[in-house]
């Protein structure tokens, strides 16, 4: 921390936060920080541990309509702690005005600024209408699979629902603000097996070469238009990223080659539509073939409405910028929220250094995301 | 041995090779019983070890015309001895009127034939015109770079030349001589490494991937005619033998990929002229890429003349069969001996059962084969 200057409340969350090595799966006490505070202002809160992952489940208010503000307390790896100029888990703000720790921007600092948010919103409306809820888990950068897919579950299970969410994701590309996403594709993987017949390669017709049979069929699935997109998502894409086959001797066709690719798709198709396409593809070329799928996310979109206005708004007030709405880039926790039918967007800080050595974000950033936050508080629940 | 069968000295010599353990490289004793048995009949002879490589070179006569008598010693590995149904390295004829044993078809059985044959004809024609050659090796199933190739180098050096050279290597199908070998493909080998750019499958515009890439570029190889053949060979073929590419994320577009292929080559085509024409294939596709050639042997042939004449009458007159010439199948050391100028042939026993467990040869085979070849050896050298 550079010297003579106080922290904001959000700031100091931020340091709390990042000072704790919760490494996924380990929340390091980062939930019981924030439950403390959510509680004094009167959350109730749902200790929710799945597996060896701590989630939890926090609202003020009974009523419809529920906002909701999701995300995780758990950060990646630091790689070798030498390459940082400052060490990862002691969070300080250089001369430069930057935060740096790991989780500075992914997202402890979004945390700190939804908690803080939540203070002053409810300070100056103890009785606001609908609810404010938070979801937190543990699990975001792993495997994901004992996380907020599981919180989803339960509170699907007794027909809970937020009718609003804000995932604080570091969305933004140079401040804070500047891009909500408001949507995300979706994610097919396939493994595919191409069966031929094992032999030498001087008597090729007592065997059948899986490879030159596949690679018609791969030139085309690599050359096929998908779709175009629409006004909200660009054209889905397909790309391979394995492809292995061979005994390793140089004078053996192999009897299989093994190919793995993957679609990013708008909601222009469903993972059916694109497995029936594929495999129409893949039937053309009379391949005889084993496909495995596997659906990583369904796409989910956030048309405008109430939520992206309230955000847009807010976001104008805090930083004068006219935020941009986008769908690119990978997947997250926004995927398991979203199919329940609760408008989702992503907003917060820049991922410029995300999951790099270094990780930080300006420290002003937090304190107007903070601002944001309210913001949007204020136009849903008042 | 199966009881009340004397053997005759060509299966008696069968069986003598047989129970030496001469894995290449090793000889194992089996080049001095045979130096021995061809000294006894005036035969000059001149070990040629290179490396850990015993060879020999034997000459009856120093006239032309020179008919080369050429094989090897050395067997493959057996695998594991248990599961032969006779001891591979003790030789037996079993009650089928088989003989059992590594090397009983590749090549003991037609080293014993030679030197059983030239035995038989010295005795009857002691003053033969001409000179009667043997080249012999351990080193045909291994690395083969200190056998056959470097005696030719030798004898080249001293400008001594065969006329006419007979390889024993098992070319018949289903009874000894019914098919010979009048040359061979050649085999021109290649590794290709086609370089992309490396990124996320979610961002594909910043990377290139060298899958797609490749995939029309190897199709075209595939499905290209690259020659009808000849009068002697089959068309010359192309087969790719291993295509490795991707980090094994399933969520990383790799940044290169490699693939291993072949061809097998007629004398309508150079390497040269397959180098050139594949990589303009490559290029027309704008690939970038690395690409190492191989020349594992040139494609040899001998037409119709004295020698394939000479082994058709002696097959017509020791077995009834008429003979057919072929090309087809793997490389042999005819490859190094044929570009001296040196007509070629192979003519063994049947192959069906080579490198496999429970090799084995109608005993009856090599008793004919033994005919064959001194009725070359008469028609050829009186």
């Amino acid at each position: 921390m550079s010297a003579g200057n106080a922290l904001t409340p959000t700031l100091e969350l931020a340091f709390d936060l990042i000072s704790r090595r919760s490494v996924t799966p380990e929340d390091a006490g980062c939930q019981e920080l924030m439950i403390q505070r959510l509680e004094a202002i009167g959350f109730t809160v749902e200790r929710l541990r799945f597996g060896n992952v701590d989630n939890f489940w926090a609202r003020r208010g009974t009523e419809a309509p529920v906002l909701g503000l999701a995300g995780h307390t758990d950060v990646v790896p630091t790689g070798p702690e030498a390459a940082w100029d400052h060490l990862p888990f002691e969070p300080c703000i250089a001369e430069d005005g930057m935060l740096y720790g790991r989780g500075a921007a992914d997202m402890k600092g979004s945390l700190a600024a939804m908690v803080v948010a939540c203070e002053q919103f409810v300070a100056e409306h103890p009785n606001h209408k609908g609810s404010i809820a938070f979801l937190i888990t543990s699990d975001e950068e792993g495997p994901a699979v004992n996380g907020t897919v599981k919180v989803v579950e339960h509170l699907e299970a007794r027909d809970e629902k937020m009718t609003w969410c804000i995932v604080g994701e570091p969305s933004s590309t140079n401040h804070t603000g500047d891009i909500i996403k408001n949507g995300r594709r979706g994610s097919l993987g396939c493994k595919l097996i191409v069966k031929g017949i094992q032999g030498h390669v001087a008597y090729p017709h007592l065997a059948r070469n899986p490879i030159h049979q596949v690679s018609p069929a791969l030139a085309e699935l690599s050359a096929e238009h998908w779709d175009h997109g629409n006004d909200y998502f660009p054209a889905t894409s397909f790309q391979i990223s394995n492809i292995n086959g061979g005994t390793g001797a140089t004078n053996v066709i192999p009897g299989d080659v093994e190919v793995v690719f993957n679609f990013r798709f708008s909601t222009e198709q469903t993972p059916d539509m694109l497995k029936e396409r594929t495999q129409a593809i893949l039937d053309k070329h009379e391949l005889e073939y084993d496909i495995h799928w596997t659906i990583n996310g369904l796409p989910f979109l956030t048309e405008e409405g109430a939520l992206v206005e309230a955000c847009r708004q807010s976001i104008k007030e805090a930083t004068g910028i006219d935020t941009e709405l986008s769908t690119s880039g990978g997947t997250s926790d926004g995927r398991f929220i979203a199919p329940t039918g609760t408008q989702v967007v992503e907003l917060g800080p820049c991922n410029a250094t995300i999951h790099k050595v270094n990780e930080h974000v300006a420290a002003q950033d937090l304190n107007e995301l903070t601002g944001i936050y309210q913001g949007i508080l204020t136009r849903l629940l008042t």
